[in-house]
């Protein structure tokens, strides 16, 4: 049986054109996922291909493809994988088949709320296309797969836009982590800005927290950022003060993973000193996020919960261990920075600067929450 | 020719008697040092004998043996090693090797002022007897030894009966890097406080913050704490501020590599940020030091140079290493936080606090400069 698939979309990646997508559909209906296998980064970078919802399910479960965004944009082209040899099937098959593999790759990492949001979302397209037979529903599936990577990569480059006269020519930026283009489709978003400038002409020097302990400021920023031609440099955490007394940056620009309505924030553990030092300071602190980040439901930064993690992640680093097991460790994921240290956020809709609750529902309508999910 | 020297004094190392001292001499005049190897720890606690000039320099400067006070020890008792040969010479001669082999030692590791302190007093104290001969002059600088080492323990002694009331009984200590036993002959700096308030009775938990990029705090701090049945808890720098505010921590508590003369103080990278966030929840931040610490030279931290170590260091730890050669890094050894964010600093001669000029020069005349020198 012949499909008939939409191509996936053309994206202009930018600066970032030298390296491969973080995340893609190759090919037709008997097309395949390929990916950037992030564990191998800096050492090597291997593009993965994913030909079955197993290889899909693995690669995230093992950390090759991070970032809320890219997970989902995984999830939903995983479930395209997992359901093509059911098109023959019948309807009540392919239904129950469909939801299996969807609830299958959705507990693969069950606190990623955008990986369920976009598997569920590729699901129901094809649901609606279930009366024209599975087939139509299957092609349905990929063409929202191909949508969902498209609008990611389209609000990452409207954060981008938005963010962009804020970046100092000849200056230098602070961020946290990684919310670059490898956590998305494309551009990331605390470091879409950046992108967007240094393609217009801006040169300035980013200083990447390291990020402990997963180190994903020293292995995953400085790498697309080097990838990209921007000037970066790597800092332990614990310098990070001390950089912004100094006079070298202009302006601190981060991610979030959840954003309550009044404006707290939760994002990678070591935003919230981060926020202290840019305040004593007086250096602009600004937050990047897709408007969906923005959680209506989500009051205050005291009713969001702080996952705490494994404490083999703070015994070592990158397969060493200085620490015995039984020494015991706190390892909170995140942790909440109170509205009024933040001096704007940057989101595909707009600036919201001054923070106030009122100009958070106000961009949160003016964006429309497409494209990623809140997390 | 037999040599009666004094023997080394006793000393009461408390609740670390359980672990080997940090340093410590062996023996009469044919005695020999013995060294806890800190590069082994803490996958293996192995002592280190020196028997000669050069197996203590080799141990210095590959860090077998590291902070102020220990070095310094470790230097003087190398004197006594490199030295011992020349009992039966000329005093010309003596006088020209005894010269040598201090000059080789100092040069071990030539920003460490304390090392150069410790040897050229031994030195001194050599030179003092040379009337009544070399074999004189050499048991003079060999009690010389000792006398620094029973100091250093002494003035640490002191710096915990000093502080040991600020220790909350059942609450949280946060401290940084290691400013321990194992920087000293005994008890350490800033947790010195916390030997004695364990040792009579008192407990808490102590977070150490692992401290990148040498991880002082996971590998030494968290070890020598958890030996001597102290409770202790590792986090990655950039949680502090969020440990600060989650009312885990009653007292902030770390050492200082060098105090301006207004309460300014210098200490490893990380410090300045840890005041900023226990400033911002109002807890009490102090500085346990020696009086020697305290730098009248100094006005104030702006007068403070900091150096800059390798990238090297950023780029891996513990023999892994996360990031290319050609990543560029920020790395600053150490940072200054200024008086008005120190609650109070404890000394062998008591508090200081409020901090201000005039305490400062107050504690220094009374503390009399005994014991390790400023650093």
């Amino acid at each position: 049986m012949q499909l008939l698939v939409p191509p996936p979309p053309q994206i202009d990646r930018g600066p970032l054109s030298s390296l491969p997508p973080t995340i893609a559909w190759v090919g037709g209906a008997d097309g395949h996922v390929e990916l950037i296998d992030q564990t191998l980064l800096p050492a090597e970078l291997r593009v993965t291909q994913c030909r079955s919802a197993d290889d899909v399910w693995s690669a995230i479960r093992r950390l090759a493809v991070r970032g809320a965004p890219a997970i989902g944009v995984a999830g939903a082209y995983g479930l395209c994988l997992g359901t093509r040899a059911l098109v023959g099937a019948a309807r009540d098959e392919w239904t129950c088949g469909v939801d299996a593999a969807a609830a299958h790759l959705i507990a693969c990492r069950p606190t990623a709320v955008n990986l369920a949001w976009a598997v569920r979302r590729a699901q129901r397209a094809g649901a609606a296309r279930l009366s024209d037979g599975p087939a139509a529903a299957w092609i349905a599936m990929l063409a929202e797969s191909h949508t969902i990577w498209a609008q990611d990569a389209e609000t990452c480059r409207r954060i981008g836009e938005t963010g962009e006269s804020l970046v100092p020519d000849g200056g230098g930026v602070l961020t946290h982590c990684n919310a670059g283009a490898l956590a998305t489709v494309a551009y990331g978003t605390a470091l879409a800005p950046l992108y967007l400038a240094h393609a217009r002409g801006k040169r300035f020097t980013v200083y990447a927290d390291e990020t402990r302990p997963l180190l994903q400021g020293a292995r995953l920023t400085a790498y697309e950022l080097s990838a990209a031609g921007i000037a970066v440099r790597v800092l332990c955490d614990g310098a990070a003060a001390s950089l912004l007394r100094s006079g070298a940056v202009q302006i601190v620009l981060v991610g979030a993973d959840r954003i309550a309505a009044n404006g707290d924030f939760a994002n990678k553990i070591g935003t919230y000193g981060l926020a202290l030092a840019a305040h004593r300071h007086h250096i602009p602190f600004y937050v990047a996020a897709p408007c969906s980040t923005i959680d209506e439901r989500t009051p205050s930064g005291e009713s969001i919960e702080i996952e705490q993690r494994s404490a083999g992640e703070v015994r070592g680093a990158y397969g060493a261990q200085w620490m015995s097991e039984s020494v015991a460790c706190w390892n909170p994921a995140f942790d909440v920075t109170p509205a009024e240290l933040v001096t704007g956020f940057v989101t595909e809709a707009g600036v919201v600067q001054p923070v106030s609750a009122g100009g958070m529902m106000e961009i949160l309508r003016r964006g429309g929450c497409k494209g990623t999910a809140a997390v």
